[in-house]
């Protein structure tokens, strides 16, 4: 964009100079999200409330500019990645949280924060159960835009099931108000834009329902001198129908990366380590069962902790891991693939084999109640021989995962990074429809175009 | 239909003869549905498995000939009222119930009967919350399709939230399988489907997530000598932050006619009834709020059971409910609107006045707690001029929802019936997004055309 565009930009906008800013390096981390993935967008908008996203996409749409929306940059797909001839529209600011006790409900702003919503729930004995890894950064338009799950959704429910309607400016800039009560009529158009990453149009404003906060159970860390004795775990527990709020897998490798990171005690030669936690009204006969059921699969490590502060202490295992992998490589490439949660153990068992067979690192942990697995696939060398492995890996590891009856992503998005294995995963008439509602939301092709949808 | 032209269909559907049938006044029950609509189509056909709805499909597709999908034909907006130019489509047949306890899933067909489902849940101690006032009759594909709702779905959410993927054939006869996983890669086209009434694809098979049974608390019954006070208590619960399991409200009316039907005691000068329902962990300390606050609002009758048996009798006020009605009048219009619930108290009170203000009978009862207020128009003439007068109560009624930020229908659907209405509720861009949206998925209209969408 040439400086005489940006002042055209800057003349077009109904909103302030002062939230349009031509990039420079002090907006490094607006280039990316939390993949490896970049690009330098041609201008960045800041807007401070739906009218500001409204006259951006009339500018984008009138002068055929690609806008790519952004959240607090999360991501682990590339979504909000944006290329140079792009304008980037952040919706940070536009981050109100309205809690409603008596309707049990939350009118949020898509820039406000996983977290926050949580704690102005509590305050009034509610809560929003899903939570993505990153809740503490990740902004609510951001989860709801990419299709965010959680660790507690296996028992809960991921993010879809919670929003009660949906606000989003359309690619016209004309503002679509949607499904407030959750059961409303026509097309759930809602949940259309549910996990469309900015394709369809862009969130301004989400209605949420709330629950009642679940009465605490126990936190239970559990080790394993072998994978397939954890797998065997989980696949017990869910046979006898207990559906804990949390159910984590983490394999040997992924165990390494998170005692090098938070000094962990007593895990040192985890080759398999489980987090659960339980709630309810059965908990306290599900802990019971729970550690006859580790024990039965010979565990070498219990810990079960029901003290709040106690318990936290418990997730440091988990808490970090993410950022614990990547610092363990140069280079670290993250998918999120899901099977039924059946086929839990044959996946970790098929990607043990992988990383064995493989020249590369091949890492994996994830919601094993959920059968949602995120293998990690990682280079010391960061060599373009390695980075063609990289490539291979993620082929064969997708194509299992469909093969299993599972898909792409469980929570992470297409983005860019699984826009081209899309196809493996629908046949061409879902494909198909999935292009001509993209037609019918977006004639000009402006938002954010190049993602989830293969070429 | 010519005799030459259905003969041909036999010969073209890859579906045995005796699966189809040319129509006689033995399938009137397939004429219409709770509805005053009726229709005659030209012919009826019984899929047994998804190929017969493929096979009859590509017929339709290929002759224009218009397609109207079946379940039990229990709805309330004309959804599967079938003209005489189109074929009637049943999915009865397809019926197959598969619980998977260790996934606490259900794969079903649209078929199934809804309180089938919740009987063989129960089985293995899990439950399918959804419960439409029809669960006895109603087929799981119609929920779906009309985005049923159900007495319980403010505790425990409506029938979509349950919904993790479906099987639906599209209207080139291609399958289109999605969501499996319930937060599965591209646009949620499952959501999508959701409440679309068979004008988007026919769904062949949905997968359900269920949960545990929940700990069953209090049935309570009370009754009050005005409807404000009851309005009153409404408010009082949900402004504790109490959500009950269910939270039903009847007016005077709606009560005399329960008396009327089930000769219930205790009731007979009740001005409003109130029937909850409490559950979970907090369900005792529930029970003595509700009870102290259903005092302070000076009740005149309350009933609390604990026991299920006992319980289960307090439910004779409601279970017939609509069907009291009906047998109250000659002609009965019922209407579901439904509004943000801390608005419901208003909307009480507006059809009060519209009652007292007009010659017809009007009455209300519905979901308190979820803001659905199922609203019907009686006449006991029948006359045209009582018709006219319903047509004007509707659309008073119809555009006060709308003023309140409500929707035409909770959980009934628009079909026939409301589809006139629409554009109250959507601004012309949502309705240019749902046309488009038709148009892609079905370019000859040839699914249950006429339905949901405006002229």
């Amino acid at each position: 964009m040439t400086p005489a565009h940006f002042e055209d930009l800057r003349s077009q906008l109904s909103f302030p100079d002062s939230l349009v800013f031509r990039v420079t390096s002090e907006y490094e981390k607006y280039f990316s999200d939390a993949t490896t993935y970049s690009g330098k967008p041609a201008a960045i908008l800041f807007a401070r409330v739906k009218e500001d996203v409204q006259a951006a996409v009339k500018f984008c749409q009138k002068n055929k500019i690609p806008l790519v929306p952004r959240g607090a940059g999360t991501g682990l797909s590339g979504g909000c990645v944006a290329s140079s001839d792009s304008l980037l529209l952040s919706t940070e600011l536009i981050n109100h949280i309205i809690v409603n006790k008596p309707t049990a409900t939350a009118i949020v702003g898509p820039g406000a924060i996983t977290k926050t919503l949580q704690d102005e729930a509590a305050k009034v004995g509610l809560t929003y159960p899903p939570d993505p890894a990153s809740f503490r950064e990740s902004t609510l338009g951001g989860n709801v835009a990419e299709g965010a799950g959680g660790l507690r959704c296996r028992r809960f429910g991921v993010t879809k099931d919670y929003v009660l309607g949906l606000e989003a400016v359309l690619a016209d800039g004309s503002l679509l108000r949607t499904g407030v009560l959750g059961n409303g009529s026509g097309f759930g158009l809602e949940d259309l834009l549910q996990a469309s990453e900015g394709t369809l149009g862009i969130i301004t404003e989400i209605a949420f329902r709330l629950i009642p906060i679940p009465t605490r159970g126990a936190t239970i860390l559990v080790a394993f001198d072998h994978p397939t004795k954890a797998a065997q775990t989980v696949a017990d527990i869910t046979a006898q129908g207990i559906i804990p709020t949390v159910l984590e897998f983490l394999d040997g490798d992924a165990a390494a990366c998170s005692n090098e990171y938070e000094k962990n005690e007593g895990l040192d030669d985890a080759a398999a380590i489980l987090l659960l936690e339980t709630a309810g009204q059965d908990t306290t006969k599900e802990i019971v069962q729970i550690r006859e059921i580790c024990e039965r699969n010979r565990c070498n490590y219990l810990r079960g902790e029901t003290d709040p502060e106690r318990a936290e202490s418990l997730w440091n295992v988990r808490r970090n891991l993410s950022k614990a992998i990547k610092a363990s490589a140069a280079i670290r490439i993250s998918e999120d693939v899901a099977v039924p949660n059946t086929q839990f153990p044959v996946l970790v068992d098929f990607v043990a084999k992988m990383n064995l067979a493989s020249p590369l690192r091949i890492n994996a942990f994830g919601h094993a109640g959920d059968g949602n697995l995120h293998v990690n696939f990682l280079s010391s060398s960061g060599s373009e021989t390695d980075k063609e492995l990289i490539e291979q890996g993620i082929l064969t590891l997708m194509k299992k995962t469909v093969e299993l009856g599972g898909t792409l992503t469980g929570e992470h998005g297409i983005g860019l990074a699984k826009r081209a294995y899309l196809p493996l995963e629908f046949d061409p008439a879902t494909l198909r429809a999935m292009r001509g509602i993209k037609q019918v939301f977006d004639p000009f092709n402006i938002l954010n175009p190049g993602k989830l949808l293969p070429k």
